[in-house]
């Protein structure tokens, strides 16, 4: 009652009010007070006293005290603060406690909603044509024109009669295309032996158990269901241009090869690659690192090494060669799963086998070049090295495998000092074999369809990706399987007479001037685009070029100008970034041609160029490469190369974490890296290990 | 300045003092106060007048308006909840994120910490035996007395001279032995041919990815190092009883066998069973669901026929048979699989595969009894036959599998009206066989040797779990493979007679009272602790079998109540639960005779029933039995029935959670679930069903 009087008397001034309004902790503090003084007569005696004087006379001195001393009412200020302390950790702890309980019952509601109590059954239509599909084509087998799914609900009875885009493999340039086409312009149909995308460049890791394999796999029929696509889990066995229609075939377990055509508007291909041998014999005794399967493959083949040397049965001499690990190609797959193996070796595996195994465990790399990572810069390879000397990884340089036996690598090294060949064996308990790409069966056959294709290593495209040979815009080709034709040399001639015609000049009679020289170059950055970074600096070539001095340039001053910087052209690297980007690329070029569609019916456009004419060529971006040598790791960034200790790994994390392919996946890395750190790998590991 | 006189005025009054003194909160405020005051030249100018007024007279005045009238300064009091809100939300945030940031620094620094940057090699000493070790025994083969790992550090050392127990196979038996004993009193060594334990209750959900099969599994090598122990991954093939020597062997790549011997004091048989053919042909085109691997050829079998049945040259009568499913067996593994597969087409598969696929598939349980769940209670079986009613699983009761073909099971039916019994038969994609347990060739082999050795499904222990027929305290067997003897009848005129010559009479003559009636009784549970159950009401069963009301009863009336209890104990069900129990009470016996070795080497007995002398019989205690049924689980708990939906799946898998065998699986298993939840099983299961 009191109290209110003051407080009423207060709010007739509105200057106090706004500043003396009690907040409610103040109030709860307050009441604590209160009940705390009563036990004392004197306080409250003088708290009783105390309206009689205050109440009729709000000062702006009570104001003033108010705000410099306010109180909380505690005996001794000692006390004071640990009561205090006492009551917001309580506080605190009852808010932790509740809040934690109502995540865990918002969940048990949240994980209560997601199961289905009734067994669901869709009226669905299915056209009679998809499941008795009429037969034609060169071949007289099936046409696969409507799939079983067209008809699934509203959503993709829309896609039915949209242009077809088939889409060959699942792997980086797939997923990409996939990822990024707009969902709207085509019916798309993906083909594939395996049903899921795998994150390559974190095999290695996954092979040991840092990573669950899982966690590197996304399932395809997830990535086509955004596009409202189809997956067929199906090999393509060839094409047929004329009639677009991609054989298509299934095996059934009894053995049976079912053939079927699927047609197509677009057709693209990313079949990857396979395994390079280099035409060594003995093959069937090592493991490859391409899929799933391989690395499981790998994983108990490593532990059953390490189980059988544990055996009382098992000798001296067996037990130093089933731990000796072999890994043929010092390339970032080699290097990476060499470094991940010994991590694994040395941080896990002690732990809960006989110690005597430590001792006998031996990691060896054969390198054919003389440097391991020989594609990276030169000091990040010597940092590797260096790094692996330290572990004891045994690095063999100018190292040919010449062949495999069951138990061991018969290889030839030149000796350092005199340069002899000289013939050398390793046993081993596993062999990774891991040494470049080559063609598929399936790019080796559509190429020998097509009188263009001349590379023997992969299909090759013109800057637009096109297929070379096929009718344009109907075929492309992306990621490992393929190549892009940088040979402006051959196109020069071609070129250049064009450009004389333009300037209404005999080829032979062609003198460019600066200006001109300007205006070639811009044209030829079009057409080339990865001649980009070779014609930055226009005026110092043309100096250069310009062997006459004339001021202008010949026909042959020109030709040759081009010549030099077509040989300073590589091919692309089968990387997963160049897969990447090509996909991107198609994806970004499909959207806009179906975008311009409209518009060229109007003008009754249907043939000519239509991909260079809405989109540019594809141009390769070089972002950087890194690899992981064991708790380092390093980073060769466009002349930028640094390399180090844990914090490197910790980076070389984070990029694969942030091109990882989604935020499942991502979820699952950083859980499986958590993970590692609280149980090691043995924990995560061993399990799979065993099975 | 003013401020601080004011502050120093207060702390001459001691009870002032301890109720003012300004918390850092409220000084924050002040200043906040006196900074948007400041702008006001009149509340300037009151600030500035108090001082002169308030500081000579601290009165008890201020105390009290302080506590009633705090303030925190701004112009309106809704702007100051604002304002106020604004700084707590801000603060709390503040707080939330540095915390989160320090876990986040914490949890890197510890991660940083678990890297090892040297190669680590240790100097061991491996005696030479554990590399060569002597030949002997009755094959003449190496004899494993030191194995590799025996001189690995001083605790490994300490273990190298005490009684060796050896433990053959890795299940729940043997398991929850080696989680039980005491690691200081054997020298433990475990062979098996699978380096894992597998928590198989959840093995039908880890199938179709509800959980992770690496949940479910836990190294061997985790478990025997607590107890300081070895394995050997190989198989054990057969047992010498007289020398103590267990043949092993391992199975080199190149398909050559060795072998060799391990020398026991206690031998431990826990080799599990394999699976029930009951005699039916063509079970090749069957899977099973035994381990790991069985699990994931099962995954990868399901998605492979959903794969193909969106094919465009799959028929429609093949792909309903493709998309059929049969499970063999209505015992609680084949009603489990039934319904986490059918959950799993129900909640996962329908979000990615074409629509039509999920009205063709069907679900079909073939049970030979008259009921699934025929070991539960009626009604449980009842409930779960409703539910799957509604769910549209087919259950087929009354059929006998006569064959299986390779796409097809044919079996014989009841018909529910004439009796009659029809052949039928039911295609099926992937067919799964669960229906019950048989003998393994090791513990057949085992059983052949023994001529005590009868039943023909199983090795017979007596009470204390010793392998009948061989010497007292040196093999014992328990879980699946094992039996214990309940056969009181048989002993029961042996007993009876030891009981009369006790008494100082002729058995024919015997005659009990009750009093000695309650003895004898006492001394039947002591030895056959199955029939405690059953000896509960001792009155009525002296009155019961007193046929003549002569008040005491003779020898052929007590061997005729013992006969009737005989009747009534059926054999231990092969369960986990089982399994579990016994290998604890091995445990804990083998922990009490070590501890009374000692005493008994000074007492110089070293020959006779030493585990009865020290331990009771082995008792079983069933705790009840639960199962899955899609959304809905079953209890069955010693006579309380219950089951019902969700809230009773929360507790099937409390249970198993909390019967989980590691922390590392339990955080799993939560993990899993919560992911479920999340993703669906879809997202989680693909990728290795992919594979």
């Amino acid at each position: 009652m009191l109290r209110q009087r003051v407080l009423s008397s207060f709010h007739t001034n509105p200057l106090t009010r706004q500043i003396f309004k009690p907040s409610p902790l103040l109030r709860t503090l307050q009441k604590l007070n209160t009940r705390r003084a009563s036990p004392s007569p004197l306080s409250n005696a003088s708290l009783r006293t105390i309206p009689a004087r205050s109440s009729p006379l709000p000062t702006p001195h009570s104001r003033a005290s108010a705000t410099i001393a306010p109180s909380n009412g505690s005996k001794t200020p000692k006390r004071s603060k640990v009561v205090r302390f006492v009551y917001k950790a309580s506080a605190f702890c009852g808010f932790a406690g509740l809040t934690a309980t109502g995540l865990v019952v918002a969940f048990f509601i949240y994980d209560a909603s997601t199961y289905k109590e009734e067994a669901e059954k869709y009226d669905i239509g299915v056209s009679e044509l998809a499941l008795n599909p009429r037969r034609g084509g060169p071949k007289n087998l099936p046409i696969a024109e409507v799939l079983v799914d067209d008809e699934d609900g509203e959503e993709m009875l829309k896609q039915r009669d949209k242009p077809r885009l088939v889409v060959l493999g699942c792997g980086w340039g797939s997923v990409s295309l996939l990822k990024n086409i707009n969902p709207d312009n085509y019916h798309i149909t993906v083909v594939s032996p395996s049903n899921y995308f795998l994150y390559t460049p974190l095999l290695p890791s996954a092979t040991v158990g840092t990573l669950e394999l899982r966690s590197l796999v996304e399932p395809i029929r997830r990535i086509t269901s955004r596009v409202k696509g189809h997956f067929l889990k199906a090999n393509a066995e060839g094409v047929d241009f004329s009639a677009k229609l991609v054989e298509v075939s299934q095996t059934l377990p009894s053995g049976e090869v079912r053939r079927f055509y699927l047609p197509y508007d677009k057709l693209v291909i990313g079949v990857g690659s396979k395994t390079r041998t280099h035409g060594v014999e003995g093959l069937e005794n090592v493991e490859f690192l391409k899929n799933v399967a391989d690395a499981r493959k790998i994983r108990s083949k490593v532990i059953e090494c390490f189980e059988r040397a544990c055996l009382p049965s098992t000798t001296d001499e067996e037990r130093r060669k089933l731990l000796s690990f072999v890994i043929c190609g010092g390339g970032p797959t080699g290097v990476e799963f060499a470094a991940e193996l010994f991590d694994m070796l040395n941080e896990d595996l002690t732990l809960v086998y006989p110690k005597i195994l430590r001792n006998e465990v031996s990691v060896h790399v054969v390198q054919s070049r003389s440097h391991i990572l020989n594609t990276y810069d030169e000091a990040l390879s010597r940092y590797a090295e260096e790094r692996f000397a330290r572990d004891q990884v045994d690095v063999l340089t100018n190292a040919r495998v010449s062949r495999i036996e069951n138990d061991r690598v018969i290889f030839t090294q030149k000796e350092k000092g005199s340069g002899k060949v000289i013939t050398k064996e390793l046993p081993f308990g596993m062999c990774l074999w891991s040494t470049g790409v080559a063609q598929t069966d399936f790019a080796e056959h559509i190429a020998s369809q097509l009188e263009l294709q001349r590379n023997k290593h992969a299909l090759e495209t013109d800057s637009h990706l096109r297929l070379l040979g096929t009718p344009l815009g109907d075929v492309y080709a992306i990621g490992d399987c393929s190549t892009v034709q940088n040979n402006i040399a051959s196109h020069i001639t071609h070129f250049l007479r064009q450009i004389a015609w333009e300037k209404g000049a005999d080829p032979e009679k062609l003198a460019l001037d600066f200006g001109m020289w300007r205006n070639v170059a811009t044209r030829v950055r079009k057409k080339f685009p990865q001649a980009t970074d070779h014609l930055r600096r226009l005026d110092r070539l043309f100096e250069q070029y310009d062997v006459d001095k004339s001021g202008t340039l010949d026909f042959d001053e020109l030709k040759e100008l081009l010549s030099q910087i077509d040989s300073k052209l590589t091919s692309l690297p089968a990387t997963a970034q160049r897969a990447h980007q090509q996909g991107q690329y198609l994806a970004r070029k499909f959207n806009k041609l179906a975008q311009a569609a409209p518009g060229l019916a109007v003008n009754n456009v249907t043939d000519g160029d239509l991909d260079e004419a809405v989109y540019k060529g594809f141009e390769y971006k070089h972002f950087g490469s890194l690899a992981y040598i064991g708790n380092a790791a390093v980073f060769d960034l466009n002349g930028l190369s640094i390399g180090g200790g844990l914090i490197f790994v910790y980076l070389w994390r984070s990029v694969y974490f942030a091109q990882s392919v989604s935020l499942r996946t991502r979820m699952l890395l950083a859980m499986d890296w958590g993970k590692r750190a609280l149980f090691g790998r043995g924990e995560i590991k061993f399990p799979f290990l065993c099975v």
